[in-house]
């Protein structure tokens, strides 16, 4: 077998748009012994699962399970289970991932109507409302929370608000926000929620927490038409997650250890500690970015704290940055996505990753590799900034 | 925390429908750091996968990757990356997981031509020809290898060449086939085939291995249609296991770790020696279990190794059988699905469970709870019959 050798990948600190770094407690859960399916002893982390998920989704809707799948299943899962032939749905898209909901539901038969914004931009609420009120019957309006491709947080309080009174459902994107920033499903009004395991959550990808409001349950139960996947049908999926215990597929048993775990260390962490945590981490780096030279994608006052766009200067080679800070600090962070590559670093700071001495190496590594192809920095100069930033912030 | 315990799931000897029971290489595997899914050290183990399904598979196809989902979800990335609406496919329907195939199928806008069989007998291949020579332009021919649901051992050899003579192409389930029994996808010519990691492969259930032949993907570029699952869309997913490394979806890195060394382990203990192994003990389990005085599901001469479906004798209650299994002796045996649900058991041999000493326990355990019941078994029996087998076979 010298042509497949042992697995040894290398340590990295991970400080790209996810995954992020896995807490030794989840990696030591993920390790313990694989059970049927249907076994009690699953069935009842199954249980716990479901509650804990609650806690994290600040929700009391019953349909709150981990999906089969990474985020972007999650995202299949709700729209296919809410979208019919002909549907008519309003997604805002300024970024890579609006533009994959917009994507998605069109492959669903929905007939899509398009809110654009420029990528670094919010998508307005008022815009998002004409939308509304220009379709005839609108079944749903989506919206990314935590724009991974821009660094964008975009507002959603009043969206749930908004779509019930055109009769619309809610449907929230919260794969980079979910465990980073508050995600309120019950007080926001969210009829539809999905996010992936691998940010805040702090486990490794593979499960895709989903949360169905009990309005978007009977959208559900009223289908006309069968929900066009078998996977992802949450109607025969409640049934294998809820009290009927019905074998639908294989649930991946090591992944659901994980979740378990990493929920626990969440809600042992408090979701206000947490997202304070977040968000001083971030302020420092954005703070030491800047005070870099460095300018940041998003707009002002719609910044993510987990997930930081910085514009790659003039001159500057992208790649070689990136490959430099792997190589030589094990640091990996993300290239830009669609429109932006070649144009952004995306620094993400979430889950376990986001902590103090992070921040400092990301600084510092930047910090090392831009001068080495030549850019002009204040040595220094960021590090002082995330300090005083810590400072003020304590 | 005190609602929410330590794991510790019961160590199980899983003689199930699958999960199987996971090497401790494997198990050390799923350890190894988390890097990201676009990482230099990821991209060398993702191509190694790719080579390792080729030989498991036993095939040249280019498009050959683990699908990030379980089972299910190879099955749904066959039919809906090949279907569009209207087309006609053909679909053995013989057990549960023929049924699955046709309301799956259906659901992505197939009209359906169901080849019924009963339940524990093949679907004979002149009754699929029928079907095709009916239909005016049939798209494809799907049907189960090793149906979980019956035990049933489909032959396949012979359905390439006649899907292709009749301009259809040729659908593979084998969820509960790879790994315990030869699937040839070039001999056979087979054109989509998918199957799972926690059976035969003997990895935790997390991934849906599938390969695609050149002429399966011919079809994938001429389609009019957008494939309706934008997370199952091949075309997009070989841009990221392919040279382009194009981001579609964060690959669950862990769970790629474990069917890495899972495969790793397959290709070292060689695949004639592994097809042997699971034949010499399940010819032992089944002349133990008929020796017992039980009878199988599945019709004489076409019964699989791998999974052993035996009918609950009558006057036994079969949900107290598997308790008590459970219970005392830490043994999982299936139940039965659909029509076969409370009339028999399912008793699987699989990768790693597929081991003389399960075949002994499992007969012992068996033995002893049907006594407990007052069934008259002439006790040991079951024992000798086994190990008369392996004499034989040795």
């Amino acid at each position: 077998m010298a042509s497949f050798p042992e697995l040894q990948p290398s340590a990295r600190v991970l400080l790209g748009p996810g995954p992020s770094n896995v807490h030794p407690r989840v990696m030591k859960a993920m390790l313990s012994p694989v059970v049927g399916h249907l076994d009690p002893d699953f069935v009842s982390v199954m249980e716990d699962i479901k509650k804990l998920l609650r806690m994290v989704f600040q929700t009391s809707n019953e349909i709150t399970f981990p999906v089969s799948g990474t985020g972007s299943a999650g995202m299949e899962t709700a729209l296919a289970n809410l979208i019919e032939d002909g549907d008519e749905v309003v997604v805002g898209v300024n970024g890579a991932f609006g533009e994959r909901l917009a994507d998605a539901a069109g492959r669903l038969g929905a007939k899509v109507h398009r809110v654009e914004a420029p990528w670094g931009q919010i998508v307005e609420t008022e815009r998002l409302e004409s939308a509304l009120r220009a379709a005839s019957h609108p079944k749903l309006v989506a919206v990314v929370h935590a724009e991974t491709s821009t660094g964008v947080y975009q507002p959603v309080e009043e969206l749930g608000e908004l779509a019930h009174r055109y009769g619309a459902l809610l449907v929230l994107d919260a794969v980079t926000s979910l465990g980073c920033v508050p995600v309120e499903i019950d007080r926001w009004q969210i009829d539809a929620c999905y996010s992936c395991t691998q940010k805040g959550i702090g486990a490794p990808p593979g499960l895709a927490p989903v949360t169905f409001s009990e309005r978007a349950m009977e959208t559900v139960r009223a289908r006309k038409q069968k929900c066009r996947s078998w996977y992802f049908d949450v109607a025969m999926i409640e049934r294998y997650w809820g009290p009927d215990r019905l074998y639908h597929h294989t649930a991946p048993i090591s992944m659901n250890y994980a979740i378990y775990e990493a929920l626990r260390i969440v809600v042992e962490e408090g979701l206000e500690a947490r997202f304070k945590r977040h968000a001083a981490n971030a302020a420092a780096l954005q703070a030491g970015i800047q005070a870099m030279g460095l300018a940041l994608a998003a707009q002002p006052g719609y910044r993510l704290p987990q997930l930081t766009a910085v514009q790659v200067p003039d001159g500057i080679d992208d790649a070689k940055v990136r490959a430099d800070l792997l190589r030589m600090f094990n640091l990996e962070i993300g290239a830009g996505l669609g429109i932006f590559k070649g144009k952004v670093w995306r620094i993400g700071l979430m889950g376990e990753s986001s902590r103090r001495e992070n921040v400092m190496l990301a600084l510092n590594a930047l910090e090392t590799v831009l001068a080495a192809q030549g850019m002009e920095i204040a040595r220094g100069a960021a590090l002082v900034a995330a300090d005083n930033s810590y400072t003020r912030a304590a």
